[in-house]
């Protein structure tokens, strides 16, 4: 096994230099955007009680989450995968206030098996929510928000998918569905299996009107869905009514909010049906499959918490915003850094202090450095007795300061001058 | 169980608004830090394979580290309780460079029991690494960088705790100790047990000069603890002469370099023993029992990723950070929001555009909102038609646009003027 010990497990990866810090700034301009939004930042916690997570959000969240014995309690914890549970909780139990509340959150989250977004178990979850709001502007504000998420990760051009759980719900329960044929169509419905429904619906023995209003429910998509909606659902009772009603106006909105976004309705869209009570939508980017950013109305939520509020959030992987993402400053083109030798002298130091102030890296010799494998060695003067303990043993290559310092990454070193301590750029090689 | 859905498990927590922001502002603040002194950010996954996480490492992290079953592979996954072999396979496998390298880190760690700071089991580790170079100049600059780091924390009045595995490690070897031996005496000089320390080494019987330094070693700490040594351990092989004379030039190094720390000697320390080959230190607040920062030399802890290099690093737990430090800006003393209407007018969305690049935070209103239990609800002209989704039901309050911001925890709003959109403070409560 010793030779596999740096494998990693399929679908968990490491972020190495210079991505990791690619990663790190795009996280700090989405948490800055959302924050000039009023989102406030609410960190959860990593692992919790298996119910906690699991509250209402159905099976498919706990299949995919990892289970641990907790030695403590002797309780089942999660290893949380899907956050949105944990900001509900925080909503409901601890922050326990009246007035609108918008939310935002990241971190790793991790599932037993690979799905979504370029098959990683292990998304950096970032997302936000609105509490205590039940009117559309929260809708809109959310999607807006997608489209400036996408906006600051260098992502043009996407478009999103509408659709609302209050239709499928309400002609299932017109229907008189029992709770197994409605999931059996739910899940044919997921997969747009037409001729599946079409026998799973002729096999319910339903009414002339019912029976074709869910059977045509896997058609009505595209640009015009809402308008033939009307004419194929219109038979429908008051539930379904309302969600098309409730759709219309996000529409509208959207219309003069987001002119420039296309926007696909799909009335069998039913991401998280289990928990969303409203609007479903999601983000695509054209030329790649899978939906990049992903979210709906929740209303309710944080009641098994203690308080049921109503509730529209969205949430995206940043990993995989930075790998579509395109126009991020490259990490390669940022300002190289500068070399400096080892040494206290104060005036020494407090250049290197203002320097890396003023947002500079300054890197610092290390003198009688014994590097490994190569066995590459330190011309700088003052090298110390402790070559013994150095490795690798192979013949040492003598580099001059300026070779040291452009292995370090620097363009430029410190050199004392006659008014002090300079910046000189370096020999060319 | 219903009732205690938002209870977390004992010693994991999360973090709320404000402090969450006040986290960020840290982690941020040090990863510039590191930044700036040439520290390049890496982010290892995690979870990764067991025997990745627990090699070389021995038994205290295995007892430590939650284990899974990963359903793909049918191996043992843990969940990391300490990132350092991960740093170290990244150096090792993925890097492979031949010049030194400056590597830094930050995220959870998780612990099955707790233990350290604060009794957590979920640390928010942050920590930083020099590979590659095997002069004490690494050391001095990783104990510079621990100081810095709590300076940047706010913490101030802080001593170092130093000592050398290389001492206890030389003379159990002088003195012909078996495993089993050498492990009852190391743990019973982690708890500097002394009458437990004769008993154990009388029993040994050793010859007279090897059993008086073990039994000394407990007492050699101390300002003068390098002093006593030259005499007590007078009779020590070449090894301990070796790892003495290293620590008096750390400690003439540190004299010169970190002038105004107070540092004590502990020839007993053997923090991360099994692991460690040279210095190891830790820093103290005054006032707090436990250590805030720790570290230490561990050369070829590459070795089982295809790579031995020498190694110094330290790491920290954010959380504690903060809860020791002080003087860093309270969130509530920052700028509070400004209030912008719900309208799509160009003007208005351009003002509100410029306000938040220029890092001003400006919450919109969400009109019509019904704002949870209490049954608030708002005066803003355009509520829209859907209260019945509403919660709670309570008596309606209606807040004037001026209440409304406050309650949105802004001091200001935008209002349509002659002349555009202008900011214009609240009217006094």
């Amino acid at each position: 096994m010793d030779e596999e010990r740096w494998l990693l497990p399929t679908g968990i990866d490491e972020v190495l230099p210079p991505q990791a810090q690619v990663l790190e700034s795009l996280r700090r301009d989405l948490l800055d955007l959302y924050r000039g939004w009023g989102y406030e930042l609410v960190i959860p916690p990593f692992i919790d009680y298996l119910e906690s997570l699991l509250t209402g959000t159905g099976q498919d969240l706990d299949l995919q989450t990892f289970k641990l014995t907790d030695q403590l309690s002797g309780r089942m914890l999660g290893v949380r995968a899907d956050m949105t549970p944990q900001v509900a909780r925080i909503d409901a139990h601890h922050l326990r206030r009246d007035t609108p509340t918008r939310l935002c959150y990241l971190g790793t989250v991790l599932h037993t098996r690979a799905d979504g977004f370029a098959g990683t178990r292990s998304p950096y979850q970032i997302g936000a929510e609105i509490y205590g709001h039940a009117g559309i502007e929260s809708e809109v504000e959310i999607l807006r928000l997608i489209i400036e998420t996408l906006g600051t990760a260098g992502i043009a051009g996407c478009y999103l998918d509408l659709g609302h759980v209050g239709i499928f719900r309400g002609l299932a329960r017109q229907a008189g569905l029992t709770a197994a044929q409605e999931h059996a169509l739910f899940d044919a419905l997921q997969r747009k299996a037409i001729p599946e429904i079409e026998t799973l619906v002729a096999g319910f023995g339903l009414a002339g009107a019912s029976a074709d209003m869910l059977a045509a429910l896997a058609e009505l998509n595209g640009d015009d869905a809402l308008t033939r909606a009307a004419t194929v659902l219109r038979a429908a009772d008051a539930p379904v009514q309302e969600a098309l009603a409730d759709l219309r106006r996000l529409a509208a909105a959207l219309n003069q909010w987001l002119p420039q976004v296309s926007i696909h309705y799909d009335l069998a869209e039913l991401r998280g049906y289990r928990y969303k009570t409203g609007a479903v939508f999601a983000a695509f980017v054209p030329g790649w499959g899978l939906e990049i950013a992903r979210g709906g109305r929740y209303d309710d939520i944080g009641r098994v918490f203690g308080r049921a509020r109503p509730a529209v959030g969205f949430s995206t992987d940043l990993k995989g915003l930075l790998r579509l993402g395109a126009g991020r400053a490259a990490p390669d083109q940022e300002r190289a850094a500068i070399y400096a030798p080892w040494s206290a002298a104060p005036a020494l130091l407090a250049q290197i202090q203002r320097l890396r102030q003023a947002g500079e890296r300054v890197v610092t010799a290390l003198p009688g450095c014994a590097a490994g494998r190569a066995g590459v060695s330190s011309a700088t003067p003052g090298t110390r007795g402790r070559d013994a303990r150095a490795p690798g043993g192979g013949e040492s290559i003598v580099l001059t300061p300026d070779q040291e310092a452009r292995a370090q990454g620097c363009d430029r070193r410190l050199v004392e001058g006659a008014s002090g301590w300079e910046i000189q750029a370096l020999a060319k090689t």
